[in-house]
């Protein structure tokens, strides 16, 4: 988790088991020096501190949510339904279904409230971060240019690897 | 929808589309004379009417809640994060996924916040009914007489069906 | 399991196997101070007992009747058939299809006999002794205002958790 | 239905509307000269009334039981409880889950308590039943050489058809 | 595997792999006293082979067929298209799909040739072979009398346990 | 199709067929008052065609892509590999398998290359639409005010429902 | 169904009712000028006469199999166990499943006799022969040339349509 | 990874982490002497580099592509987007939805750009490469000896197993 005093995204979690897959964000956003915070809040354990929350940051200037759980995984869509920056949802892996649950939770969203969803688990999570830069970097060229930078980095470390 | 003043059921759908689905447990309820009352309200896209209907037929009486949706059908859940007393849920068929999204979403609940989850579609709405039937009569012993004479109507119904 | 005298809770699972997954629902009971008992009968395997104990229970006052069940988990429909106090569903996660199988098995019931289903394993056990408790109190303020507590006191604890 | 005074195999079914799916079944044993007899039969609604029948066909003298149910289909499972002939299952296709919810709840029947289960819907109860004179013919020859009848006759009209 | 001279059931499974989970109905069958064989045939590696034992198999007066096998299971198919004996089916717990793909495959027979289809795994292998205990038993009634003490015993296990 | 010059989002979908449910987008895009554009390219059919538009688009300043596809749904995550720009996806209802397929093409995107995931079907693309205005309005606040009176005039029009 | 006298490719289906699905491979197959022949063989009802039509075809020339089935769909798999040419696979739609259990029941073939699956329905059907004669164009450069005009042809009918 | 200067076969895998499953298609042309590569390559992370590639490869006479992915597993599709030559696909397990979306995401290709689907995982993986072989053997009846004793050496293999 950053420490940034002024946060562009807000990573929330239902539960602190989360972390383990949610800190793959904080990490990418991390790289890519966006300043960022995660906080544990449930939809449905503390919906009154999630809302209050929300406008909290929203009020901050936070220009993105991320919001991870699993499950029947409302979070994502009651953080969606409270807030018009951009939500994205990264579904956690669940203990019995492995996500198929969380997914379909967070990604079959109603016309009107739109979650963008990522892929179940880990990589979901980096790439809720990167799609959060993406978000950003679209009125922060300098960001651009990091996205640039990274998938080359990525790209060479790919095409130098060997099989061997 | 029953007309009833002060309902003792309120059942609660996302979508006015899901009251093809829902008549059937307002339908169920007023044959067993129980007064309930029906109204559209999202989770995502009316939260604070939400809460505030939550909270005013709780302080009314309602002794239990039913809630129908589709897809992300988190409004059961949202609505058990709510209130403390007994909260049905019935998923209702999706267009694409027929329901399979609506059921996990609905069932999957994290524990602390139970939803008691009835079968896809109007199966479902009809058995949510019977199942506030079955939980208000564990106080009025007439209600559950009422069950058992609507169970017997039921398999006599079917012992006098020739397949003829 | 609780060693009380008049249980108003009953919780049947198909095989001893479950009572790993089931005895969360017994201590969430426990903790709630409702007398409740645990016991192994099987829908298909002991048929006649299950029914002659379900008689026994109804007539000594049980208000709830939970049970759990895996694969083609028949239990808490069969039960539901010989009863007309509110039966709660608790899929066990299965060998192989991870509990999809138990889950649409419980959840699915045909119109007329309700089973108020709830999440696959142990959350879905403890749910259902919530699921328990909120019924109950209905009739019992005193219960109804532990639920009360017990939801702050979950709250509170997601709330003072750290990340780091 | 056939209209047979001692039946060898029985077919039960959940609901009236099961029938245009069971007929198929009834129909094959007709064309092969199998007494049977068709009922409507519910483990939920009318599970008193099929344990007496099941104990008055075992006793007559029935050798294979069918039965097809929707849904949570508890029904195969219900009747194998209760009797030591073989008894096949037939998954009707479901109006949500299309009888993958049916399909389950039949065939993953715990360790002791076997059904035979066939495909879903038409197809399936066609081949309960000639399962069922398969089973039959193991202590009647005749029925045996029906069956190779039956089978060429069926290749023969495979082979004649032209897909012009 | 059984050691008996003139089989009455003949277990076929696709892979040695599958012997770890059809060991079971071979130990079922050899509980009850019942002649059976187990052999490793291949729809696909070994097709010749396997209608050879077939053919032979019948003439030796095997009445009942079981056929395990896993992934795009074949095996119970192939069988029941050269044998007009009644053959049973179990899936193979598969490694990625988890046996649903060998479900489906067994089951999903086309009209005409049925595969009688237990459950997924070991539960499945043992329930085939009590499936072909009562087969046969309809022409044994000593072996029925054996399946009725089979579950009283069973029945009685459960009762006696403790859930302590 | 919006006919906007110097469009802001570009809307692609792999077939023309796909135009019926993607229509719902350009809709909604017109309703803000947003400059976009539609066409049809196939990731597989004219890869060199969709390299070539991306390049242009993303020269002339257009900040989101939405693409649309159904069963193997490529286009979104071959947006998204030739983009920085952020990559929004709309699974399209497929033949056989109902948008399942289409939806876990386009969510299950490996980590480094994300693509913002919405709901299968019609709902999926109106709410892709929104996410774009979302997006845009992190740097355009009148956007973000449009976005507060639709929700406001959803929300209105929920309340105002009647359910006879 | 092409009329040739020696034909590469042989496309076989289990039913006719699976032509009105295949028939678009042939169409294909004619469009290239690849001589086909088509028949409806079942592997279980007509497995003799498919094992003589398999060696004739392979005998006289055939280089590629293209085989379509629905439901338990064995056929391809059964084909490929008795030719060493390629063998392709169309999962036809099923009645209850939609197809998922046919392509189950033809990709998931064990390590040894591969079968090459292409997409469920129509579409499938036409990728097979279009995957055939890109097998056969192996050693025919003016097939492979025929692929590269068709594909052409294909994308500017994409390109050239409008949206309008 | 066979070290072969002029390949007939070129395996393509978006991950080193698939080489673990895909070495067994490499393990298998190397068996049957078939010069063959393999190569790290991300339809989403390298597209450049993978066009280049694959342009490179069929003009030195590559006359069968086989990739191999995982998740939204758009590599093989990519690659018949951009070849004429026959393309396998092998979907590689998955973390959490265990290859059923790596399957999907390759089999339901649009009509027009056929890849020829294999199993999830290993299996997949070897019969990709025999596959492979097969297609290659249309014009090198060498080949085709070598498969009729690869599979006589299986089919031995099995037959003398025994299953003590």
């Amino acid at each position: 988790m950053s420490d940034a005093t002024t946060p562009l995204v807000a990573i929330i979690m239902g539960s602190k088991n989360d972390w383990d897959t949610m800190k793959r964000a904080a990490g990418v956003l991390d790289d890519f020096g966006v300043p960022n915070e995660a906080r544990v809040l449930s939809a449905h354990r503390t919906p009154g501190e999630l809302t209050a929350y929300l406008n909290e940051k929203e009020a901050q200037g936070v220009e993105v949510f991320i919001g991870g759980a699993g499950g029947a995984a409302h979070l994502p869509g009651v953080i969606a339904a409270q807030t018009v920056r951009p939500v994205l949802g990264v579904p956690i892996e669940s203990q019995s279904l492995k996500g198929l649950d969380s997914l379909l939770s967070i990604v079959q969203m109603p016309s009107g409230i739109p979650v963008g969803t990522l892929a179940i688990g880990a990589a979901g999570a980096s790439n809720a971060a990167l799609m959060a830069v993406a978000i950003l970097a679209n009125s922060r060229p300098d960001l651009r240019e990091k996205i640039v930078a990274y998938r080359k980095e990525r790209a060479d470390k790919i095409l130098s690897e060997s099989l061997e």
